[in-house]
């Protein structure tokens, strides 16, 4: 039987797929798919043993867990479509991966607001400003932030919680600027208990996240910014289970003479290409 | 943000890992993966999508129905992993894809039996020989098949069905030789409500397979061979959406002057390699 061969005559199966993009996303798939199982000349308990673990990975999904968008962060997949997408200029922040954890419709906090609303950690002030390349400030901007606490976990993985914790959506004021109370990050372990926990043990890879606070930041007339803030020192910043610590996003939350720590961060987003330029 | 540094970083990662296959088996994952996604520019969305689709696949499993075989299948990737491994003598009997649809612990036929215990179709004799490929009858082996009905589908897919039908284990007899009796196989679309529907609806691909009886056969001393017998002149052949069509497994289900049609097939087994031979 012929591999290769097969492998021709599975992509050209795709030939009348009307949609000329999943056309091509479906037969370049088929063939590294094929590549991958020719490679490693994968086994059939192999290729069951994937079968299972990928069946296992979308039952351990539901309402409130994503265990396919954090094998995808394991394997470097989620980070590889941030790089893939980044193409900003380079002195706008750099993107990293969302997470499972952003919920949508998240409580709105006004300038100053502590946002933790219970959640335990070490109190911490977060300042800075949204502008854009020119240096232009960007008010208004939706500002997205979510974080875990002190035990590791973000409010959606908590039973019986009925208000949202670390979490909420601010706006910058007319000079850019934004300023909210939180806790202060810190490492935590993703999820081990479903499949994706299998695997990192199975390869002896860590668990621990760096201590970070995501942010998400849109505003009329500039691309969508998805980022993370790390905390610098933290010992995992090296093997991050997902990948996604960048260098320019490190940053100190320094202790205040009054014991608070700040951390201070300006984002720099990248405005939208104009569509109708020279028109 | 380098892409080829990033696919490097997260297979490097996999280092540690102490089971030697496992560590090659992910590394080659990861880095065919991330060319991919390189490969195709895979946008934020379409990651997404992807990630939505494989999730809904692994909740649309269950203890009767395996979506991610059924993908496997669709994609090619398990008549791909039949063929690396099919590695035998030009004279045995060719292997195709399992399926999803055996299950273990079929009820006993003897010689002669009709298997179909009520399933809908029109009546067929099968008979063969179970040899080796020196012409030696192999006696005893274990003789699984199983088939859908005229409706398309197999017993477990039925609901309110208290037994097995057109479904059972058989032996051959000290000359090598089986025989059952069942009902023709009709040709029937693989299930088209769940995700991989979706993916065949999209690209426009067809859902039919062409008419086949499944055979697992296993005897001390044989390689276990998984294959069909496929019906000559189905007009389904030249399109299975699994790819597991091969020529050698085409025949005839010729009618007899009693009205009964009857297909005659021998399968020919791969002798085991034995582990001392010289020692």
């Amino acid at each position: 039987m012929d591999t290769d061969a097969l492998t021709d005559e599975v992509a050209s199966r795709f030939a009348d797929t009307p949609d000329a993009r999943l056309k091509e996303i479906m037969t370049a798939l088929v063939r590294h798919l094929h590549a991958f199982a020719r490679e490693v000349r994968l086994g059939e308990d192999e290729w069951f043993r994937g079968i299972d673990f990928l069946t296992r990975t979308g039952q351990a999904c539901d309402a409130k867990r994503q265990e396919f968008i954090l094998l995808s962060d394991v394997l470097g997949l989620s980070m590889q479509t941030v790089a893939i997408n980044a193409g900003r200029a380079a002195d706008c922040t750099e993107s990293t991966v969302f997470g499972p954890f952003h919920v949508p419709g998240a409580p709105h906090a006004e300038h100053g607001d502590d946002i933790a609303r219970g959640a335990r950690g070490s109190p911490c002030v977060v300042r800075g400003r949204v502008r854009g390349t020119r240096g232009e400030a960007v008010q208004g901007a939706t500002i997205d932030v979510w974080q875990a606490d002190d035990d590791g976990l973000y409010d959606v993985q908590k039973t019986g919680l009925d208000h949202a914790q670390a979490r909420a959506v601010l706006h910058s004021r007319d000079d850019g600027s934004f300023e909210f109370r939180s806790i202060v990050p810190q490492p935590y372990p993703i999820p081990t208990d479903g499949p994706v926990g299998e695997l990192l043990a199975a390869t002896r890879r860590s668990a621990w996240r760096p201590a970070h606070l995501h942010f998400m930041i849109q505003a009329e007339g500039y691309e969508r910014l998805i980022t993370h803030v790390f905390r610098r020192g933290d010992p995992h910043l090296h093997d991050d289970p997902v990948f996604g610590v960048r260098r320019s996003l490190v940053a100190d939350w320094a202790v205040q003479p009054d014991g608070t720590a700040r951390l201070d961060f300006d984002f720099v987003l990248q405005q939208t290409t104009s569509r109708d330029l020279g028109a």
